[in-house]
């Protein structure tokens, strides 16, 4: 870990051994303490999503602000927080195939106050059932609702209603609520459109709830939302819980998706990826030292932060190489020099990493581990 | 690493946790086979490029098959490479920041026979040569030239030339050849254009290496090619080496392209990522767990192997999900079927993971770490 002995020599950001993946603990700390606040001034509990940072010191962090636990998507996920001592892990994707349970099961035993899991189909349920019997534990299942995105879960309310009776009457189960994640709405880049879509999402889960409740069944939790929407589903208490992810870090996608309709922007950037110009002798760019490994590129191509002439655009350029377009007749950086830029979707991006370097100002003031980097 | 219990277990294959990298050892001692065999043939050196298995287990094997070394992408993958005792090591991009050049220069201290490196500019040149003689060691250098490709490397024969005869009266360095990778060539599709072009190509490398000798500067080694101009670039005894690295796995891309113009594939398809369905509520396609963070997304879309029924589509579904869209009126697979699928880009998508499991025929044999992943 070539950076370690950079820890609190002032001016050690721009010294990073690159790539490097930097978190800007300040813009960090406000974006945490931002959407705490929010939560506990509408009275919704914050159990954020954990598949965006994948470290234990991310969640302490949320957690220490009044976060109640947090989302994993993957049993790898989950497995590093219940590990490190994270209470209250919610796994949000179906966990199907008999080693994913047996391991689920396992998990469940091991954290002191058990962890919950959606699952949206009978079968699924069933064998959830039969583990944790076998096993003497219980579990605790969240009916997940495909809330239009269709990605995962029940598909209508009969279904819904029809998983949440046989959880309810499952000895190895205990029935503790409804997932409803419009993974489909996040990115809708105009808050008028994203607005009126979520609200037609929710009147759709407060029918179900209503069917629910008036079937006699209790269901305790109402968890959803992501950066996109939680000031939507946040506003009128049909959810009890969010689960907000990237709001933490902003990449390029969130930060113009959230700030659309607002004056302001919600939540800072707070994620870089450090760069460094290793190649000059092409005329009009200069040849960096990140590329396919060291970016997601699922979304559009990284920003310039800092380091680079006004109006410069980055482009990738093979696996290890980005390429630094450079407006006209302005003098190229030369070799060595860093650049950081804003990632294009913070998720992928981080996984990508084993590290956080945790910078304060200029200064890098810890490296944190990616923990759950690759876990399953 | 809940897979280790089925090593030896016959059908294990079908019983992966998933998401899960597959590498069919059949298929891929074959590939290590054939390239050594060509090479062999054509009386070329082959030093296959680690960056894209980045495995010290894969580098033995292409050693054993006779291989002289392994080129590297990044100085991370050197590291992990020499530390496990893997002679032979080039390095193909530049090392530019300080604390590269001081990792490079301790590195090349610890390979008993020393290792190779790129440069592309005199001030590079200057930073290593003077970093190794305060070391009291020498570094072997290649000139790199930028070979139409223009993402790294000297631009023209002069700029090559200079660079060579700094090189060789420095007292630091060793000038020991040429590299010229037109990474730009090596997926064009049709083999009528990639052929005509690698030639172009290689009529102007070998007026630079006329100059070169002209000027009574010795180059032993000039290294090249890749796995989509291996036996284009490999036929007239003008690269004394070859580079390739996709051909141990053949991905989406190089099969399409290596194909092109041939009547049987050169090499086999060897790597896979087994998936699981876990959703199955929506009409017309089912929910896998291998999304963004199991696949490289820079290429195209993975396409099903095995599992599946003919006709399906793969499109990715987020993070952690795949969609798997089903040809009209087929039947679902249901919950857990596993299906493998060939992977859009290897490089990258081998980089998102931390093993290999390696099977033979429907038997997982072996689990081999993928030591240099995420090394920068």
């Amino acid at each position: 870990m070539p950076n370690r002995c950079l820890i609190g020599q002032p001016g050690s950001r721009a010294a990073l051994d690159t790539p490097a993946l930097i978190v800007d603990i300040e813009a960090f700390d406000r974006n945490v303490a931002k959407m705490a606040e929010y939560a506990r001034a509408r009275g919704v509990a914050l159990r954020p999503h954990a598949k965006t940072h994948k470290s234990v010191a991310c969640a302490r962090r949320q957690i220490a602000a009044g976060a109640i636990g947090v989302c994993c998507a993957t049993l790898g996920e989950a497995e590093i927080m219940v590990q490190a001592g994270i209470a209250g892990v919610h796994i949000t994707s179906p966990q199907v195939t008999s080693s994913k349970i047996a391991r689920l099961i396992a998990l469940n035993g091991s954290a002191p106050l058990g962890l919950s899991v959606v699952v949206d189909h009978p079968d699924n349920l069933a064998a959830f059932d039969q583990a944790a019997q076998q096993e003497g534990t219980r579990l605790c299942v969240l009916i997940d609702f495909s809330a239009g995105h269709g990605r995962t879960g029940c598909a209508d309310a009969d279904a819904v209603l029809a998983l949440a009776r046989a959880a309810a009457s499952a000895h190895g189960l205990r029935l503790c609520g409804l997932q409803s994640y419009s993974g489909n709405l996040q990115h809708i880049p105009t808050r008028v459109e994203r607005s009126q879509r979520a609200q037609d999402q929710r009147a759709i889960l407060r029918r179900i709830v209503r069917q629910l409740r008036e079937s006699g069944i209790v269901i305790d939790v109402i968890t959803g939302a992501g950066t996109g929407t939680y000031d939507l589903d946040g506003e009128d208490k049909l959810f009890t819980e969010l689960q907000v992810g990237s709001y933490i870090f902003m990449d390029i996608d969130y930060q113009r998706a959230v700030l659309d309709g607002c004056n302001v922007p919600a939540f800072e950037t707070a994620l870089f990826v450090a760069t460094a110009v290793v190649s000059t002798n092409a005329p009009g760019y200069v040849t960096t030292d990140a590329g396919l490994k060291a970016f997601a590129t699922d979304g559009p191509a990284p920003e310039v932060a800092t380091g680079a002439p006004e109006g410069s655009r980055y482009q990738f350029f093979g696996d290890e190489h980005g390429k630094l377009i450079l407006p006209d007749g302005v003098e190229k950086p030369p070799l060595g020099t860093r650049i950081e830029c804003v990632t294009p979707h913070c998720d992928p991006t981080v996984n990508l990493y084993d590290i956080y370097h945790v910078v304060r100002g200029d200064t890098l003031i810890d490296i944190w581990p990616i923990d759950a980097r690759g876990k399953r």
